[in-house]
């Protein structure tokens, strides 16, 4: 080993889906919308003036802020941009974390948590979830450090009412919660609302599933002034200028279209509904989802069987090799045709096993 | 205070240069190119499927890299690709600079330096240019947990001969050294050709300035398989998907147009060393610069009082509180239209005093 190669950071990477390419892939693996961003986001890159690429884009990516802030009923301080909710998430870890007490987040959930708390060096422990894949609120009632838990959690699909993140809320005066709410708009009431009531409470968000809008990088946070200008010196001592002017242009005309964003999100959620009793038929179980995505386990064949059998015929979804969770796979909702096919085939394949 | 405030990690950011917006701006502030993208560059925007941005992007970058390693003649495996240099560097000092000995760069150079440091807890030690602001490599041969310096040096514009970065790497060979290589392509030769020999060293290197790309947000960083891939592990530990669709086309577009590359190239080149010679027919004294910016001081009057005069007639120009350059100006290049109506102004303002 080389002198300088010992003080490298070391650290275990988050993995994240595959992202095959190719025709006639179904990609259900990485929680993607099946349909594309809503037809403005398409006009405004398509008119993009991109000689203005030559200058640096606004640092505080204002267009964005405000536009969100109006679609929320939010002011702009209570609002942060970055890239991706991976990137708000990151800078949250690194801004609000440092009491060197552990943080809290479920044993099941988004795999990235133990990732930024190693990165970061921030201790934690890890709830268990109940027998049926539920957060325990008294759980999270010990002394801590933070607290951060996805809401509806991932890969679970499942919603904990908002009367039990306030009673988490309630109990964790002293340390920032993080509520990250990816999956909300398929099903979930966000807790927003509490804002007004939780100065330490903030609220992530992310384009990438109900906007459609996963290859454009644009995630959120939600929470007090004071929070958000805690993140804001943090970002400016990171990097002053994360949001491209696509990003921003696009991001803007998404949040214009509510009716295209009402209605694919509409969408889905009967999609995942239809998708829930077709599995049940075929014998699989699953908890009630409020995401884009169903965890299913089926009572006969294993989970990593289901899966090859899928990846041979070209479908794509997620299996976690994780305690608890490794007979269950993570599907994301596509379309009626995408699904359709996903059923047609695991019908046959099951019937032919079972002979 | 309240108790969760204690926690928040206390630094002081950045300060990126305004972006003030409007007509008829003549914005020589932040070192942007006066020019446009390559046209291809243009070309593949307005003609991106916005349909494919309901996927996310390739996380490795893959044609962006591999087109940066096809024009720079390196492997795949030497190139590591971010959020504009920025991101790139504060991955490198978070990767790399955890000895916990000082880490090294000069006292006048990019003020970003400072800023990682401290976000990331770093200590450092910054040893003085010398009186005609150059770098003495022998202050770099001390006991350090890193070395870094822009080469040109900003807001100097003063190019480090290759001999004496050698002599800083001879001297450091047990860690990371990174040459920041912002404005390499405006008159300086790349630290690339030491990469064979150095599997310390790391290059960093932008699409904001000689490509015209600020607003698309890509840097880019050059080194040994063994660091690109620490840097990998700690970017795949903080956001899987830092490049969005829009950066990973357009990147690789404008490499596709090596003539557009020299041209724009050369004429802000040509650009600059006729301005250099009509700023010294002003009574301006600048070091010979090899960058897209020239560093000015003026025998008779106050840098401010300048300052104030050009933002007056809506001139945009940078001015750094800080000790040993506060009677400095940093000046972007811009047009050449642009810089004659600096220069007239500037004359007829100089006349105007001395009356």
């Amino acid at each position: 080993m080389k002198p300088w190669e010992k003080n490298i950071r070391t650290v275990v990477p988050y993995v994240p889906g595959e992202q095959p390419q190719g025709r006639g892939l179904i990609k259900l693996n990485t929680n993607e919308n099946p349909y594309p961003p809503a037809p403005g986001v398409l006009r405004a890159l398509r008119e993009m003036d991109g000689r203005l690429l030559r200058k640096y884009p606004d640092p505080a990516a204002s267009a964005l802020v405000e536009g969100l802030a109006e679609f929320y009923g939010l002011c702009s301080s209570q609002v942060f941009v970055g890239v991706g909710s991976d990137d708000v998430l990151a800078m949250a870890f690194m801004t609000f974390f440092n009491s060197g007490k552990p943080i809290l987040f479920p044993d099941i959930t988004y795999s990235f948590y133990p990732v930024w708390a190693d990165l970061f060096q921030i201790p934690y422990k890890t709830p268990a979830l109940d027998g049926e894949f539920r957060i325990r609120p008294a759980d999270y009632y010990q002394e801590n450090g933070g607290v951060v838990f996805p809401n509806p959690n991932a890969p679970t699909g499942i919603f904990l009412p908002l009367k039990q993140v306030e009673d988490i809320l309630d109990h964790n005066q002293d340390v920032v919660v993080i509520v990250d709410e990816a999956y909300i708009d398929f099903g979930g009431v966000s807790a927003r609302t509490l804002l007004d009531r939780y100065e330490n409470l903030l609220v992530v968000g992310t384009f990438s599933k109900s906007r459609s809008m996963a290859g454009m990088r644009i995630g959120y946070a939600f929470g007090s002034p004071a929070l958000i200008k805690a993140m804001e010196n943090v970002k400016y001592s990171y990097n002053s200028y994360t949001m491209n002017l696509p990003s921003v242009l696009s991001g803007v005309e998404a949040l214009k279209d509510k009716e295209y964003f009402y209605e694919t999100v509409g969408k889905i959620v009967n999609t995942r509904e239809r998708a829930k009793s077709r599995f049940k038929e075929l014998g699989f179980k699953c908890p009630d989802s409020s995401a884009n995505f169903l965890f299913i386990t089926h009572e006969e064949r294993k989970a990593e069987e289901i899966l090859q059998a899928l990846r041979e015929k070209n479908i794509y979804v997620r299996h976690f090799n994780a305690p608890r969770i490794s007979e269950y796979l993570r599907v994301t909702i596509g379309t009626d045709d995408e699904m359709e096919a996903v059923y047609d085939f695991l019908a046959s394949w099951l019937v032919t096993l079972s002979r």
